[in-house]
């Protein structure tokens, strides 16, 4: 026993990045209210400003047009929304439309009642029904008014990425808006909000190598917003009350700094990741890797292996010094069926998902395939003892 | 010129406490997801947990009944919704009724249509109009719903305190239901949820020494919830969705038992303040104190001097070294007429706001009665050019 940890659950929460630790630090030190118009105050709203210049930068926006959250999941909740703002008028969006396999902050469905929720299917390899979405949007009724789309644009359990441009140009002929959560894929994938044609980005420090505590939405113009969720004070053009999360917001900024340079060097956590992968197939040829047929992050791998329950072999792997994740982390301590694989047609004894990062190295991935190797043992064991 | 600073603006954001900053590096180092089943995501839960306790023990309540929020504002908004829940069914509260002098985070209303929002007046020196609370409640049909009362305990501005048993009695005998705003009153007087006879109270961790991006709704009982703001994960037992903000909420945990322990100190605090407003009515006989008869907080001091120009002053005290408020600092940069001065029936040139704490020396107080002497200077100057 060494002692040594493997953290193969970036998926969950990306471990502070130094960067990120340091502008902490810094935000600390000048702990005022940016609001204050003291010399105190104006340092911490130039902390704030530098940050979402970063944040701006890391999907080709302009600056003026992030809203810091507390994280993704209030972006999320402050876009779901049916009632918005277009300049001075009101502006109705009468359903939500969602993938099958989003995350529960978009699935949920944020402040839309339940009936005007629209559930869209992913075929087996995870990947959005494409057909299934244009006849959604076909039978929106447009009179009581336009349709939202919110989609994730990488999945947190599989890493299937989802064929944007074409999403995009489905939700632009049906005249509707479309939110692209992209918490998963940014740092990973390159991000230009133009490009991608989306017109609300969400974006999530802690995954990226920030803080917990920061997050965002992303305008790809300021010709439409969603009415407030968190009300109160004037902070973030009204589009956000309550005091700045100085020192989140200061770190979501260094680690989207981080994120951008991180491109560069995606081509080496794919190496990484094959490699689990190869691992995993060569001890167990019987495992099936989810959404392998799809193009996905290069980051996350999502298996399943006949006879060995996701949950156990969770905590075989962390009694080994392997953190990974049995489906994702997203209510507490709660571990049930994976609603993705549910999506995915996949139904079986739920998927194990290993998601790496920039402190990722190639001993944590031996720790991983000696601690795969020993669980595998006791399943040949257990079997032979049935047999 | 020394290049010392008096930072005199606690009310706005105090300063991080070093045992806050302790705890947030520790919560740093362990980030992981708190919802994970890892043993990095059970050191992460246990940070959170520990804080939980923390934070029920400042207002003597259960630590299962505190529900973390992203801050004070985001813990208004989720309460001040008609919609709640009691046990499985759901409950109405068909209007809210605020006080005049509240935060704006209350006096917005949340989640209540503007029509259904009740202004109640405040006297003079701050204090709610008892009366006009009774009246307001007589005439509650509850037919529709339940009334619901959000108070502040004491004023960001003025740092009077709200008689709040009589509050509370006038609230029990409508058979509404109590929000109690204990930003400004949290380790400036004692807490007990029990004995103030709230049915919620509000804390924000930035003003007693912790950092932003935390705060709480702490219920006195799990009877009626109100149904949540932001969702999507199962976080707080479903209350509040949304990865828990790690090194927040350690630094609030940090801050409420210092803040539980600062008590013991207040006397020395309003002896610096009592020093302050003796240095403001020796050098400005003409000058008006709010409040002054009510009773206050220790830390707060909320002053006018005839012909002083409180914006003005503000620049001019920054200049000088010193940190002080005019008004609140509730909204980006922006200042106008004190809403709370409007509320006492005072208007006039504004008021300055002076608020210290666990940081305030001697020396600050000096620094702040020079600044103060060379702005009055100054207004005798212009005063003899006008003449």
């Amino acid at each position: 026993m060494t002692g040594h940890r493997a953290y193969l659950d970036y998926n969950a929460s990306a471990p502070l990045l130094p960067e990120a630790r340091s502008a902490m630090l810094t935000a600390l030190d000048a702990a005022a209210n940016p609001s204050s118009v003291h010399r105190e105050g104006r340092a911490a709203r130039g902390i704030v400003e530098a940050s979402r210049r970063d944040v701006a930068a890391l999907v080709n926006a302009s600056a003026e047009h992030v809203v810091f959250t507390s994280g993704a999941t209030e972006a999320a909740t402050t876009l779901l929304t049916p009632n918005w703002r277009m300049g001075r008028g009101d502006l109705r969006m009468s359903k939500l439309y969602v993938s099958a396999a989003d995350h529960p902050c978009l699935l949920n469905g944020g402040r839309f009642p339940a009936d005007d929720i629209v559930r869209v299917g992913v075929g087996r390899d995870g990947v959005c029904d494409l057909d299934a979405l244009s006849a959604a949007l076909a039978a929106h009724d447009r009179t009581d008014g336009l349709p939202l789309v919110a989609i994730h644009l990488a999945n947190n359990e599989t890493g299937v990425i989802q064929p944007v441009p074409a999403i995009s140009a489905i939700v632009k002929a049906a005249g509707g808006v479309l939110v692209l959560d992209a918490v998963q894929a940014a740092g990973r994938i390159a991000l230009d909000i133009a490009v991608g044609a989306a017109d609300f980005v969400i974006l999530s420090s802690h995954k990226i190598g920030g803080p917990t505590g920061a997050g965002a939405f992303v305008a790809a113009s300021d010709l439409m917003m969603p009415k407030p969720l968190v009300t109160g004070g004037g902070q973030e053009k009204g589009h956000r009350a309550g005091t700045e999360n100085l020192a989140s917001i200061a770190g979501f900024g260094a680690a989207a700094r981080a994120a951008r340079e991180a491109l560069s060097r995606i081509d080496g956590i794919a190496a990484l990741r094959d490699g689990i992968e190869n691992t995993i197939q060569s001890l167990a040829p019987d495992a099936e890797i989810f959404g392998q047929g799809a193009e996905r992050l290069a980051n996350t791998t999502f298996f399943a292996i006949p006879g060995v329950k996701a949950e156990t072999a969770q905590i075989g792997f962390d009694l080994a010094g392997v953190a990974v994740s049995a489906g994702s982390a997203c209510s507490s301590g709660r571990v049930g069926p994976s609603h993705v694989l549910k999506a995915m047609g996949r139904e079986n004894d739920g998927g194990l998902r290993v998601s790496i990062g920039h402190g990722t190295t190639p001993d944590d991935i031996e720790l991983f395939a000696s601690a795969l190797s020993g669980l595998l043992a006791r399943r040949g064991g257990r079997a032979s003892e049935a047999a």
